[in-house]
């Protein structure tokens, strides 16, 4: 660890700041960073594709030592079972290869995910160490080629045959083909895959059941057509590909049977009644790989601020007015606005993003247990992953574009960044689903039974029931209530300049739009309504309160680490990077605030002084900000940072 | 032509269109489209390295007998001299390979632009046709790693020895190799060097001289050393490579000796006698890169929209309350909104770059002659580039993401639009800088010897001069003043409403930001100003001043479009595209116009509404929309388009 801090920063401040953002898996973060085995490393654009492929699958073999893969490992398996490890782990692989991140993901997340959480215990006892070790290279096989955001019309189909007491698994058409999986172009032995299930002639709806698509020697197996998704904008290492089943039997024990079972006599049981409700319940317990993108993609931020800032304080372009010296392109206000806001931000993300895995692997372990608390953890992370991945994608190219033409140069990292991140807003779900996802969980808090509907048709039934939104404070609550209270209240002038101010103005924003979303789709209760017109209308409404949730979450998240800090300069920093946050999303948003009686027209204009003021204010202590982030250097090396050292 | 139309659209109405966007060249561009020798393609990705910047080099040299290198050769010298035709030509290289883009505009718009407005007579008769039909590739090496946007500054120097008569060319640190050079790796064999010319001992500013970089067998010339870029994030094709120079020596006939020469005697001499006015001048008659660059970029946002929309109109996601018929993703508000504002926004972009080039025309063929038209040219490229790419670069993405999972696999064409375009908004003018130039331009109308000042002098110096703004109006000046004459008034509700008053209030809006900008600089006067820092502190304002000059500019080239086509079907759509532009616009702005008074609490919301109406109503309309845009059906072809129609 020494040899690590030594490396990494002698700057006590940035210390401070990163033992706040490298939260309750700390260690985890620690002991990654100075183990040279760890496959983070500048992605191998130079390699053919099966060479980036081979390299990829044997980077995740190489953790299977670690706590990435014992913390997807049940104790009763040998594993940690220490989920929030598994996780955090995962996003340090973010500062890398992300090909290496996903393919982890895919096999550790998703695939284990799904034997875990899908499967019972014979599942467990049978693929769950082969699954931890790599011995058992998995597929997630659930998107289609003509189905990807809504599942729930697969059209894959796995049928009961009473006579040999067999699954047949069928592709009944293009359309049902398995798309863009991970593993299986090239190295998936078993895949989980997602499929209505059809018992006694009678659909039950999606089931996850497991097919061997290779055997031994890699061969796909009889009935299985395997194909190659080919070329892809980035994630070179990870062998996307194509599945069609022909009828291909498995045994009735490949059905993971947690929420549905075939009993000896081919009768169908599940310990949910409904269908929907079924499949909600299902997906819901793979919240984990949703997570482990939105934390990966906020990892890739960092790289890239971390690259950007420090070229910023490094290169100077054009001369003062005296003619002699050069101007420091941070000393740019321009310059400080492209990255010192994003930089807030990244810092919000992350917090928020912590919290959010405390939370996931606190159920996961049953510290915690409701179905109120899996539900608002469900629609927090499609939240964080959807703001998050948008984040990144914004981030990456202003920090790009922040290094002028050294930027598009792939030994500077941005072309892996840009192209390995593009993804990250579609896959694990598309954003503006995930959003609807978000806003859903604003509007059936008090709702019973939303489980029995779809996304659609539950916001529109939660917007019965909505009348005055209730805040789910969901980190810090006490301390965040006491805050508010203490708050000179949020319309006088100085609402903004007081961080409980600031708190009662984010729930205020989040509030109204909820309240008013709830009032435009209760039309759709009436009789005659068309519902789909309704809520179409009011889709940008949605997406709009579904993003101030998250702001708002996230500016919770930070002031719940600041409180938890200690007392020093690093907190004092905090405070400062927690205010940019603040006054950068207000103004970002500030028509909506201004449209709502909330801010006058001069209040308005001073939030935008306010932001150019905190640029100016935190421009110094850029350097420490990023140093924070604790990326160690040897991850990030650049070529135009070594030429500029030269000049 | 009638093949193409069969071959691309039966839409009466999209051709209608078609007309008004092809504009003065529409000839040119109708020749291409059914040119099967046109170099239009799909970019090899597979390719190797090599092969690619092979076959890239082969696709400029088909390009030699075509209007594109004709035009950019001077009828003196067996040409056309037709610059209009030569860069709707290099604009509708857009559609297919950027690399091809990339390289023609090196060869015919840098290298030969350099030789044709930098060098006189000899110089033309020997290197113009060569440069044409490419028996000479060029290099145009003006970017040093040190200095990208601050040309003024480069460290390369060229020193007349008078013993010889010579030049002596060199690189006195890395600082002042150049970079990012195309051609430089590979195919050059003639540099045209921008370099500080030092003559009698005294340094005379920038110049350009010709330096030949390899012999005829393709060797490095004695004292030249030559590296390869490497990897970049796009643009495979191009050579981008580095120079260095160890006093390297040419004959004093090399010099481009225009705008400054060195007689027998060994004495220096220019027509201007300003170092910064010849400076900004010698520049000044480079605009034509810049031009084909946000030619190109607009290109490439067309395809994409292009690919996105028919995309989105054939792709279903989830049912309607039926159950049964699934929803067209294209009747999501969402996804609306995602695609039909930028469609807007590419057609006014689209208009405005057809009106650049006019201009670029008639000045370049002595029809327009005067200095304030070439400094307006200036000022006008240089944001039209700046917004048209930045444009471009959201689009593609937000194109992107509207395919999904689909739109990240190479066969479907974001990877290379995506990754090729990135540096669109880096390369001829970081668009910050760029933004800047646009600025001056404003705030210098009235103010005499401007040249004498970088840019952040003549703006601090205009600044001085500026009370009331007065709008330049560059294109249909009596029309649009006929229009606004005719609004109702620009504070009544129905301002929005009228063209002409959509008119006046962009016109009040870029008014008010310019003086509003005027009386902030104009402290920077003060004895013991710190004029950096007032500068500075006003850089956003600067900028933000500089995009709504911009959109302004837009809009009545969008309006003087409408006026001059046909009555008809395809003029009233025209109309209402026209509509969402102006409402999109005022939308992303309205917190500005909230804040100044323009629009009250409840105007800003109805124009939220009014964007949604018409993406409601644009929408039935959305296939011909962008079968106006004219880009044949085979410049387009995608794996997901093919699937579909499988399904």
């Amino acid at each position: 660890m020494q040899s690590m801090s030594a490396e990494q920063t002698t700057d006590p401040v940035a210390e401070q700041i990163r033992s706040v953002l490298d939260g309750r898996w700390a260690d985890v973060r620690q002991r990654l960073r100075v183990d040279e085995d760890f496959p983070v490393a500048v992605p191998g654009l130079e390699l053919g594709l099966e060479e980036h492929r081979a390299a990829t699958l044997e980077a995740v073999r190489a953790l299977a030592g670690t706590e990435l893969a014992a913390g997807s490992l049940p104790v009763d398996q040998g594993g940690s079972g220490d989920l929030g490890a598994s996780v955090t782990g995962l996003e340090m692989l973010g500062h890398g290869d992300l090909s290496v991140l996903i393919k982890a993901g895919v096999q550790f997340g998703l695939f284990g995910g799904a034997i875990a959480n899908l499967g019972t215990q014979p599942h467990h006892e049978q693929y769950l160490r082969p699954m931890a070790d790599l011995s058992l290279p998995g597929c997630f096989a659930m998107t289609e080629t003509g189905h990807g955001s809504d599942v729930q019309s697969i059209l894959t189909t796995t049928t009961h045959d009473p006579e040999t007491d067999e699954l047949v698994v069928h592709s009944p058409s293009l359309a049902a083909r398995k798309d863009y999986i991970g593993g299986a172009a090239r190295d998936g032995r078993l895949a989980a895959v997602f499929t209505q299930l059809i018992v006694g002639g009678e659909n039950h709806g999606v089931h996850c059941v497991l097919v061997p698509i290779r055997d031994d020697a890699g061969e796909a197996m009889p009935g299985v057509t395997i194909s190659d998704c080919g070329p892809k904008m980035g994630l070179r290492g990870v062998d996307n590909g194509r599945l069609l089943f022909d009828n291909v039997r498995v045994p009735r024990a490949n059905l993971l049977n947690k929420y549905g079972d075939i009993d000896d006599e081919g009768r169908y049981s599940s310990p949910i009644e409904s269908v929907n409700r079924r499949f909600f319940t299902m997906l819901g317990t793979l919240v984990r790989g949703r997570i482990t993108v939105g934390a990966g993609a906020g990892a890739a931020a960092r790289s890239a601020l971390t690259i950007a800032v420090r070229y910023g304080l490094a290169r100077t372009q054009f001369t003062y007015p005296d003619g002699e010296h050069e101007v420091v392109i941070l000393d740019y206000l321009g310059h400080q606005r492209k990255l010192l806001p994003r930089l807030a931000r990244s810092y919000a993300l992350a917090l928020a993003q912590n919290a959010l895995v405390e939370k996931m692997d606190a159920l996961d372990s049953g510290d915690v247990t409701s179905e109120d608390a899996q539900r608002e953890l469900e629609a927090r992370a499609a939240g964080i992953k959807a703001i998050t991945t948008e984040h990144a994608t914004d981030t990456i190219q202003a920090c790009r574009e922040a290094c002028g033409g050294a930027g598009y140069m792939t030994a500077n990292r941005f072309t892996d960044l840009k192209a390995d991140t593009d993804v990250f807003t579609t896959f694990e779900g598309d954003n503006t689903v995930l959003l609807q996802l978000a806003g859903k969980g604003m509007l059936t808090n008090h709702a019973a039974d939303f489980n029995e509907l779809d996304t659609r048709g539950a916001i529109l039934f939660g917007a019965r029931q909505v009348t005055t939104s209730v805040i789910e404070r969901t980190i810090g609550g006490s301390l965040i209530q006491r805050l508010i209270s203490g708050a000179p209240g949020r319309d006088g002038d100085d609402a903004l300049n007081d961080r409980g101010g600031q708190l009662a103005v984010f729930e205020d924003w989040e509030s109204h739009l909820t309240e008013t979303l709830a009032m435009r789709l209760r039309q759709a209760g009436d009789e005659d309504a068309d519902s789909f017109a309704i809520f179409n209308a009011a889709q940008d409404h949605l997406l709009e309160a579904a993003r101030a949730r998250i702001d708002r979450v996230a500016l919770e998240a930070f002031v719940a680490a600041i409180d938890a800090a200690p007392q020093g300069p690093g907190r004092d920093l905090l405070e400062q990077v927690c205010d940019l946050f603040v006054f950068s999303t207000v103004e970002a948003n500030r028509a909506w605030f201004l449209e709502h009686g909330r801010l006058s027209s001069s209040q308005s204009k001073g939030v935008i002084a306010k932001v150019n003021d905190l640029c100016g204010e935190l421009r110094p202590h850029a350097a420490t900000l990023v140093g924070a982030f604790g990326i160690p250097d040897a991850w990030l090396t650049t070529e135009m940072m070594s030429d500029l050292a030269e000049f």
